[in-house]
């Protein structure tokens, strides 16, 4: 019964701060002259950069697409609105044609569309996909689905069979290696294109597989670290990118494997995403002087070489919210709601904004806040509401099940 | 008489410093199976990645072979074998082949030299220049005194020209910009390539001069702000690439400018490179609250976008300390003399490691160390013990006039 209702006072403070970031969003990020988003908003939401980031814009796409889809209070016509507005904004534009071969999306475009950078990497096109397959299940719209569909297809030839037009030279010194995030994010891909769609579900069945091997080749040092970079078969690299330790994209990888795991009901599956992507970075990601998860650290104990490594960023806090919740929700496992109470109470006190709404996105390591923006470059409306939503609905079926 | 003694004071401590420093990177960053040196270097010394960056092996070469030809007590035997192996390194694997047109240079090399990035700018290829054409003045190498000229040539060519060799699409919403490592970095090399030659001089005169305006185009907000990036016909750009402030570099072009103007003779571009290039960074970017300087600061006052923005590098202070004291070596402005005080106090109770020698390169905006290593992917032996050989240079040329 304490539980239960600690649960639900959860729920509330959650489901209160995923409307007022909802709102912020609305309020300060739509552009109504040339559509698509606003990236940089100021703490009080001003807009400081007019740059639009492809990656951003697709992620906010996805994010107003299913909230209007799959929460009841946020199905009104204006979530619809400015997810089409963005999802319309990029197909006008994202696509370049300059460089890279087709499909390849710009990395950041001007207010009014002209291509600013591309990226030689797969994520901008990634959350193309997410974009438009979420908003086209809400429109029925065949075109918009199969463009996902066929960006996912480039995306799953560029990983798998030949990634030369993306642009990157192939150098003798830097052989291809597996990268946490392509297996993920591909990983995320196929749950977002499969959902209730067994067809598709059976084209990808393999792909998923391929991740799930991908992923799990990052625990290395007999079990007991996740390495962020490793080789095509699973060893450990030389120097600082062989040891590099990301404790927020284990965690969330690890509730990435936990969700497939479930669905596939894949019981040692379950255990090695709780145990290893979970609990692993936990311990040596948890800054035990000042509170907070380390952005970066080396397995060896060496400083990281990214200036920003002992700084607190809200996104490795929000994943960690989603993966102790979802393992918590499956297994009761008292431990797991310690963990998800330690983040919630740093997160809640730290990063959101009482005055003006949303979350700081960098604090210090010891907890103050550097950077003030609500939105950047690499902070837009995904992280914090995607987290939100998440736990919302973790938090739903965990206190249906506890009355029922 | 009591600046006289002060002078001293400096002087000596700069000259014990720059000993241990050369001391430290003579001992620990020579790799002796494959040549070059070793860049990252942990607080002890010890080799943490064994990635040599090229940039950073051509400014080791070239301090070496600087401190060799013009100070007695480094012209020493070992200092010009260091300097000779990093050359011989560079020359036979810098270039890449796969990527770019001809000469154009890695930016990252494996141990062995195998080619691990390149990046799409000129800095490694500035580099080489610097290193070969002072290693060549020593020996008399006259094809690598060609080498560095036809790389100069090539350089010109890229920046004056035509950049498409460097690998770089020309994008619609990028329009070229000028920023202003680029005609700082010509100019330096200008100084570096004429230094006693009359027809090379007569050579690069219209280089220096346009490396000058562009410089100049950098003073904005009517004369009250020095920004990092502004249009190629010297307006302001929009958005936070336009807005950014650089203090550090600001600095440095100042000394640039002034050692420019003091050569020519130029009164008036004299005071534009203390007034503008020294005393603004210096009001805008010391940290009043905590000493130091900022790394990055937005004129308008917004957050800057770079993680590292409020963070007090070493690099800043020693151009600072170099600044300060060629002005006041020149005017005898009092004023100038305690800015360099200033910085120098910082500087000394902050970066220096009385334990292992060497500095620390990364603060907290509080003055703690961040990052403990002594060499690492943007820290080679360069802008210290530059800072400590000019320093010293400057102070006996003082001392020598004050004697007098």
């Amino acid at each position: 019964l304490f539980t239960k209702s600690l649960l639900e006072q959860y729920r509330e403070r959650l489901r209160t701060e995923l409307d007022r970031v909802v709102d912020f969003w609305l309020k300060y990020s739509h552009d109504k002259e040339h559509g698509g988003y606003f990236n940089c908003l100021g703490k009080d939401g001003k807009v400081y950069d007019e740059l639009k980031y492809v990656w951003l814009q697709g992620r906010q796409v996805w994010m107003y697409s299913r909230l209007y889809r799959t929460m009841e209070r946020f199905h009104r016509p204006e979530i619809l609105e400015a997810a089409k507005s963005g999802a319309a904004f990029l197909q006008k534009f994202a696509r370049v044609q300059a460089s890279g071969g087709p499909g390849k999306c710009a990395f950041c475009l001007t207010r009014d569309g002209r291509t600013v950078k591309v990226q030689r990497t797969i994520f901008s096109e990634c959350f193309y996909v997410m974009a438009m397959d979420e908003l086209s299940r809400i429109t029925q719209d065949k075109e918009m689905q199969a463009d996902a569909e066929s960006m996912m297809d480039r995306l799953i030839f560029w990983v798998q069979t030949d990634s030369s037009d993306l642009g990157r030279p192939q150098l003798p010194g830097d052989p291809p290696i597996n990268s946490m995030a392509v297996p993920m994010m591909l990983l995320c891909l196929v749950d977002q294109l499969t959902e209730g769609r067994t067809d598709v579900a059976e084209k990808y069945k393999d792909l998923s597989g391929w991740c799930v091997e991908r992923i799990l080749q990052h625990i290395q040092r007999d079990g007991k670290a996740i390495l962020e970079n490793v080789t095509l078969n699973g060893k450990e690299l030389p120097g600082c990118q062989g040891r590099l330790q990301n404790p927020g994209h284990a965690l969330e990888a690890g509730w990435f494997l936990l969700q497939y795991a479930l669905k596939k009901g894949d019981v040692h599956l379950q255990k090695t995403a709780v145990d290893k992507f979970m609990e692993i970075p936990f311990h040596t990601g948890w800054d035990k002087q000042h509170g907070g998860l380390f952005y970066f650290l080396d397995v060896d104990g060496h400083c990281p070489t990214q200036l920003e490594w002992n700084m607190k960023l809200w996104w490795p806090h929000c994943e960690a919210l989603i993966a102790y919740l979802m393992a918590y929700g499956h297994s009761r496992e008292p431990v797991l709601l310690d963990r998800f109470k330690q983040i919630y109470n740093y997160t809640f006190t730290h990063f959101s904004d009482e005055e003006h709404g949303e979350w700081f996105g960098y604090l210090s390591r010891q907890g103050e806040v550097v950077l003030d923006f609500k939105g950047g470059p690499f902070k837009g409306f995904f992280h914090v509401p995607r987290c939100l939503y998440m736990c919302e609905k973790l938090l739903d079926s965990l206190l249906e099940r506890q009355d029922s």
